[in-house]
């Protein structure tokens, strides 16, 4: 779940996520959107499961399930075809938002955008959450000015200049800070190639991406459109990054071989676990 | 998960099941028997994720799921058209049975058999797993006996008499010691009433049922069609049951509390916990 102001994102929902975020402490609260990289179903299928809780309690705002057509339409069949099995479909108070190329929501501080990423079937996409970049405010050069507080300094933190009663223009340049850049964060489910990902990634302060195999298991990577832990790890060399955090790994593997595999080519990689908490921030 | 000598019993399939069952170090061999009780998600779900993992080994075998007909009518909607969504049905090696009030299946050593059971909408049902009575073959007696080993022997025990070379007739009754009752499992899922419940689990050495409410909420448990934790107990009472182990417990309960309002009733009470372990065995 990404946590932004007064936003919740739930990227993807396989089985058991409403056990998970209830474990989490993190509550089903505001969790009112939805974002899904694929259809496949262990990406979905908790959907049922937390779609029935939610619809019980009758104050829930309305959901939005955000997710290519083909994503989208599985999660159809699974919320009328199992869970309502034809009941009224406004039972369910979820709104289904159809993925494309492009951004998908965003304000004054930050965006968040989807973009293409090659994996088995169609319609897979990830995720950019990017801060906007900003200038502080300097109290003290706006005290020195003596530029009273209200709507004047709201002005000059929108980028006008203001003319006080006095007579003085003050330029927003003589009360703010130097540009402070957002933080920008890459979620990528289940990818199949990187060279595609590398401009999406560019500079990311964090990516998220699988690693389902090791490069022992190259070949069952490629067959089934799965990342290498070096493949993910190259990756964010190329792509400058900052932190790597690997997710979706096969069963069949250690954690600290995963992680070995990558910080051999990218020493900043962590292996995600079930419930860490990560703090996103402009690194440089 | 009933475990009972080759045979494995998986009771209802709730979200995140397949989960539990790998933490739980059961693993899925052998897995071959799923009942459900009725056709509510919160039993249902765990088989769409369960079903997937299980159809990609393909030298596992064929998986019987028992149901009322309402309940294998929903999960087939789950199985084929989500989790499938129209490809080929085979592809998950699943024979659907459906359930009715008594036997089914038996050996010469056990009985399971099913039993309707209240709950909303139809076929709800329970489970009673049963050993048959056995006379203990008293190896000293046939020793003294000059009974021979081989055939003879295995007809003493199917209670036959048997004429030795000699012309000696040997009745079973001379090499078998007194009939050792066998032990009684049952299991009901989610129930609104319990008179229809007491005879099925008369003198049961264990009884596993649930009991989502207490009594300050029996209200609530009669609309919803559940029980509360002091009517289980009175059912265990009434039936004359040894042990009694409640499940399903609304989050909205501490463990201890239940526990208290049953035992106040019906002393040897116990609530079941994830990856609890008991044994079921002849306690009189």
């Amino acid at each position: 779940m990404v946590l932004y102001r007064e936003h919740r994102f739930l990227i993807d929902c396989g089985e058991g996520t409403q056990r998970q975020i209830l474990q989490s402490g993190l509550g089903f609260k505001r969790l009112t959107k939805i974002l899904l990289t694929h259809s496949h179903l262990d990406h979905i299928l908790g959907l049922g499961g937390l779609a029935s809780t939610i619809s019980r309690w009758e104050t829930l705002e309305t959901i939005e399930i955000y997710g290519g057509p083909a994503t989208l339409s599985r999660v159809k069949d699974l919320l009328f075809k199992v869970v309502l099995r034809g009941g009224d479909k406004s039972a369910l108070k979820i709104k289904f938002m159809p993925l494309s190329d492009g951004p998908i929501m965003g304000d004054d501080t930050f965006q968040l955008r989807a973009f293409p990423v090659t994996h088995r079937g169609p319609d897979c996409y990830g995720f950019v959450f990017e801060e906007k970049s900003r200038r502080p405010f300097l109290n003290d050069k706006a005290e020195a000015l003596a530029v009273p507080i209200g709507p004047e300094r709201r002005r000059l933190v929108a980028g006008e200049a203001i003319t006080l009663a006095d007579g003085r223009v003050i330029p927003p340049e003589a009360v703010l800070g130097p540009e402070i850049p957002g933080a920008k964060l890459v979620f990528v489910g289940d990818a199949g190639r990187t060279d595609n990902l590398v401009e999406v990634a560019h500079q990311a302060d964090t990516l998220i991406i699988e690693a389902t195999y090791l490069e022992t298991d190259a070949e069952m990577a490629r067959n089934f459109g799965h990342l290498t832990a070096a493949q993910a790890a190259r990756l964010a060399v190329e792509a400058g990054v900052e932190r790597l955090y690997l997710t979706h790994l096969s069963r069949r593997y250690r954690d600290q071989d995963v992680m070995q595999e990558a910080r051999a080519i990218f020493p900043n990689t962590i292996v995600a676990r079930d419930f860490d908490r990560i703090k996103v921030v402009k690194e440089k």
